[in-house]
């Protein structure tokens, strides 16, 4: 029977402080601000939007949606960016992604000012990621990664971590952070020969490929750590992960459950950077 | 008895290629050009200016060194890479690093234009490595690991390959290359527990922790490919690399000597992205 590592008390605990840091802004005469840019109207867009709005209306932050049609063009959702990059009052833009392909999503990426880069897109977060130096912001599903292994203190330093996913959303830039860390860490794909073995080497596993329950019991061995990223629908319409949490539970120490797990805590991680965008002004 | 494998017939190889495009270049009436920015005299700067001088001149590639000196300010060398960026007669910059204490040298990596950026200093290339997306040029040493494992083709593609060291200059780059070629990498360091046993896990060893023998015949067993990017400087004042090569050479499938390793194909991966600088013209 492993501990389960539920979410909401990483995002309770992270909202608390947040709390406290949007009243001293506040007195400032600083409001922080979060815009989400969207395109169409997309289940899991609407899904996750519910959840930032519901979490930045606990902590104090103010947000706008942006929405736009499926058939956008490329300048129209620039000029919306560039709107949001001169707009003082703005401290954070989330752009839901994938956009659709009649948008550049790359050209969006990099228009975004950086300091506004709440989610870690544009390259120059992504290097600031890559690099662990300046300034910048981790896309969030990577930070709720770290936030949930901090809350729970699970050792990285020194620890073995195999990241089960490449990803430049979560595998590539989880795997720099938990480096920067001073965890041990192995990436592996879908070219990856006996992911089994290389996952049992591991002191935590973090699985974020994209795939429906991958992560079953020969992934696994006692007193393992396992992080689950995935958030995918299965046959019967079920929000699974990446794990086949009931197989796995019972080996291991630690498990992420999902839902509950890591995805509750990515939009406290959003806030905190719209928080900590605002307290850099 | 392991291959040794020599970083002159890669140099060589990928030289005659570039002789070749240079004469296309020339015929267009494009002289390409690397300019080198050194601060005082560090016997290992000149060594590998008088390397890459000597390759630039094989290969036809034109050449200025731009030479300061020790109390050199920031604002100095800032000139004169903004004199750099400008000139559309320079295709490409080399700045020998750690510039002293007197130079902010994140404020120098930045300074210059990303497309003249032909050692990968920037953050702009070290996002191009990370995200693999878009245009930038990797650290040249990164890029020689890279080619000496496709010019003696040791397949990359599902290897597992321990990396040890995560400097930005090798470490990190070259692990994220190696990840692009489908290797699954493990990223090992100082705080690294049992750092052998990881590296008896993989099938490339790619030793680049700047320790003079710390890859002993404890790290290695037999079918493995150690490629050695250390170059260190031993007690008796000769150049070592980080592999204790006598000892490991004997167990391994394949092995890079140092010198005549790596180190050989360096100059030639800079003189390459030189000529691919002068190509996007």
């Amino acid at each position: 029977m492993a501990q389960i590592l539920l979410g909401k008390a990483v995002a309770d605990a992270r909202s608390e402080d947040l709390i406290g840091r949007v009243e001293v802004l506040k007195e400032k005469g600083i409001d922080p601000k979060l815009v989400i840019v969207r395109v169409g109207e997309k289940p899991e867009d609407l899904s996750y939007e519910r959840g930032a709005l519901n979490r930045a209306r606990r902590i104090g932050v103010e947000t706008d949606v942006r929405v736009f049609q499926e058939n956008v063009s490329t300048g129209e959702v620039l000029d919306a960016i560039a709107a949001i990059n001169e707009d003082p009052k703005i401290h954070g833009c989330l752009v839901f992604r994938p956009l659709p392909k009649t948008v550049d999503e790359r050209v969006i990426c990099e228009s975004l000012a950086p300091e506004k880069d709440v989610d870690g897109i544009g390259s120059a977060s992504m290097a600031h990621v890559f690099m662990n130096q300046g300034s910048g912001f981790a896309p969030c599903t990577a930070e709720a990664v770290l936030a949930m292994l901090k809350h729970y203190k699970i050792p990285m330093s020194g620890s073995r971590v195999t990241v089960i996913g490449r990803s430049l959303v979560i595998g590539k830039p989880v795997s720099m952070m938990l480096l920067n860390e001073n965890a041990t860490v192995t990436i592996c794909h879908t070219r990856t020969r006996d992911l089994a073995a290389a996952a049992r080497e591991a002191d935590i596993i973090v699985a974020c490929a994209g795939k429906a329950g991958m992560v079953g019991k020969d992934f696994v061995r006692e007193d393992q750590t396992v992080i689950d990223v995935g958030i995918n629908v299965n046959d019967e319409g079920k929000l699974v992960g990446d794990v086949d949490f009931d197989s796995v539970e019972p080996i291991v120490a630690n498990i992420t459950p999902t839902p509950r797990g890591v995805g509750s805590v990515t939009t406290t991680m959003l806030m905190q950077h719209v928080v900590e965008a605002a307290e850099m002004i």
